[in-house]
């Protein structure tokens, strides 16, 4: 079978490779999950919990190989321990969530006497989820835990670029055979995701803009429901009176965390002209106080860019930039090798303008372009002024005075006086704005509804005539 | 302007012309409707509500204009004053709806301390509603209704086959500005269909599932939300102990109203063999007691095929079944001309099979393909052995019986112990199944959040540190 070769971010090196699967073995192994979901579903929501359950505490053993695998796959350590983490609070989050959700058991009357409605709920099949590099466990399971509780199965293809951490997790998910008859994972790359989709009753995709059109487009083709979540080129507007020293820490945090490898991370800094001098002092200041994480992967806060094609959108943007005028205040204005890997360190950009991609386009790395603004309607149509509406960050004095702010912001997360919430919160309801998404929350109790179709039973619970003509 | 010349269904003649609408004009109204949206939606509910209830009283006045316009359109009577009552309820029950739904302000406490979640709703700001011509007002405002009281504003493409009742609506409409500057109606065909999916922000398609795919595809090229009500090939099972005299009309009922023209009507009937005979005997008799609404428009009870196209839809698949030896019980086996226009009797047929068009194809007639089965598992197989999926029917002793069987279907609404109840009741939650639709409820309360996006504002209220690495 032909193999596909991994390069090793740190390194530079192709260290790894996985098998390509064909067409027919993702189509066979789509179709046993898909059998095996009748019992899966059939059993209810407590047996799914339990086994749930009994995946965490199996889980626990193979959680140091996942980390390192992780570690490997995105040269990072910090980050792979916390997507590790999140998983195990996720399952339990959400364990609790649907024990709620199947709880509310409907029944109500309607408009016509001994009529009255019954509502179940029925889960797609089987759930085809299509994730990303950046985080590569953690995006491969948010869509996934709703949708094994709503009661499918589901079948995820990890992005060919980090697929190092699929074998230990999916030897934690064989030592558990009630999970495992419907719950898998396939390394590959679009191939294999355009095999996924054919086979898969509904899609989850998380990516690009242009890899989640095609998706759409696939889906329409096939007559299946999707939900897309994509890119994102999130503002944060500052206002006078904001504490500037929480401001500049959570916005470098927000815009270089992973590597600035994050749909909702901070790509335009919006500040206003009488306190710009001084948040450009702090936040340099603090920028430059940040390290690589080189030589040692446990060094410093910013990783290496884990996609080589990355490198070049961000070389492309930070060039660009730099040709029509842009002032650089902390790193190179480029990516350099080090040790083998590419690494960028956290750029401050200042004397930007619209003509520049890195206004424009989603960069994805650790870039922060620092523009002025004189008035909050100013600073208004500077945030929404992107074809992306995912997510956003206002500070000012007060939160009631941000939160008016945010009302005008054409995203669908806000951050009040923080940013990049989304990244730690996933309680809130929110919907992706023009082209970051379309179709139901993937955060909040709602999500799991995305995965079942509603049926309503219309009950007539009495022999009596219908009010028919005959 | 070039005109679009409209066949009247009772004389077969044309009698009635539009306009054709070219690009421009189509996307300039659609532009006009976005700008008013942001007044719209910034007055909120109960000005939204007050102006739909002085358009309620104004459209009293154009109550029989309207009904003698839908009268002309479908060539029936009865459920021209029914859909014109729907519209006067509807509005009732959306207003009450969308006050409770907006009363609903959510803000919840994160799992971080000092951040709270506040929920928000921001409507799309242009609707396009794309509707059929078997109910023509009443597919034009059922999603029309919730999408208003959304906020958002709405433009309405009904069918070019029945556009007479646009006339007298928009007169009702222009009696209200604040109404007539969000919410306008187009006559038109596919070319002003595709105009609208091209301006409108997120498209309400109601009609087959052939032009469904396009409206799909369509949608997806253009990165926009969409929701799709398509076709239905309803299955009803009758079990032994069943009520037989109740069973039967309302299963004529569910076949035959509005000349078969509902998607949510019966097209194949599954009887048990011990009471096969006796079913067949009432339903025939029954069927043979109707009239066709000729030649007064207040006769009888099945109006003329209204639709040329599906004249030869409905000749086709009676034609195939009795050349492969249906046998049949009523009617004449055809459609039949009578005054200019083109009727269809009644037509109950058995010696039916799987080969045969009139149980795999949506017949959107008023035709009763009856054969028997043995056993439950059969008779769910049955119901289940079609690509569509959206409602159903079961009868049987006790409505618990039923129930079990319902549960069994793939279909978003089961009618038990009755038939078609979706027609008259909407607020049972529904998805539709496999190639009956795509996308979110339209009956029941959820039906209004399909016209809006979430938005989560995670608002830190005290300055404390944020727990990030600076």
């Amino acid at each position: 079978m032909n193999q596909h070769k991994v390069r090793n971010p740190r390194t530079g090196k192709d260290d790894y490779s996985f098998p390509i699967l064909d067409n027919a073995t993702v189509e066979n192994r789509c179709k046993q999950l898909r059998i095996n979901q009748l019992e899966w579903h059939k059993n209810g929501i407590e047996h799914r919990i339990s086994v749930l359950q009994r995946w965490k505490i199996v889980l626990e053993n193979h959680r140091s190989d996942i980390i390192d695998a992780l570690t490997i796959d995105t040269g990072r350590y910090a980050e792979s321990v916390l997507e590790t983490q999140i998983l195990f609070n996720s399952i339990d989050r959400w364990c609790n969530t649907s024990r709620l959700f199947f709880a509310e058991q409907i029944i109500k009357k309607s408009a016509i006497p001994f009529i009255d409605i019954h509502q179940e709920v029925v889960p797609y099949r089987l759930v085809g989820v299509i994730s990303p590099w950046n985080f590569p466990l953690l995006l491969s399971i948010i869509d996934t835990l709703p949708a094994l509780l709503a009661g499918s199965a589901v079948m995820v293809k990890p992005s060919e670029v980090t697929p190092r951490f699929i074998e230990p997790l999916a030897k934690s998910i064989a030592e558990v055979p009630e999970l495992a008859a419907i719950f898998g994972y396939i390394a590959g790359d679009g191939q294999q995701g355009a095999a996924l989709i054919a086979h898969a009753d509904i899609v989850c995709f998380t990516g690009s803009v242009a890899t989640g059109r095609k998706v759409y487009a696939a889906c329409a083709e096939l007559f299946k429901p999707c939900f897309l979540e994509l890119g994102g080129k999130d503002a944060a507007l500052v206002f006078k009176g904001a504490d500037l020293e929480h401001a500049t820490s959570s916005l470098l945090w927000g815009s270089t965390v992973n590597c600035g490898h994050s749909c909702l991370s901070i790509e335009r800094i919006y500040v206003e002209e009488s306190i710009f001098d001084e948040f450009l002092a702090k936040i340099t200041a603090k920028a430059n106080a940040l390290k690589l994480a080189y030589p040692s992967v446990s060094d410093g806060q910013i990783g290496p860019v884990i996609s080589e094609k990355q490198v070049k959108i961000i070389d492309e943007h930070l060039k660009d930039a730099l040709e029509k005028g842009a002032i650089l205040h902390s790193g190179a204005g480029h990516c350099a090798e080090k040790g083998g890997g590419i690494y960028c360190f956290p750029t401050i950009l200042t004397n930007v303008n619209d003509s520049m991609k890195v206004l424009n386009e989603e960069t994805f790395g650790p870039i922060m372009p620092i523009s002025s603004f004189k008035t909050e309607a100013e600073a208004v149509a500077l945030a929404n002024g992107t074809v992306f509406g995912l997510s956003a960050a206002v500070f000012a004095e007060t939160w009631e005075a941000a939160y008016r702010v945010g009302q005008q912001l054409e995203a669908g997360a806000i951050s009040i006086n923080d940013a990049a919430l989304t990244a730690i919160i996933h309680d809130g309801e929110k919907n992706s704005f023009k082209m970051s998404g379309i179709g139901g929350t993937r955060m909040g109790p709602s999500a799991i509804k995305r995965f079942m179709r509603q049926k309503a039973f219309l009950v007539k619970k009495q022999p009596v005539a219908s009010p028919w003509w005959f």
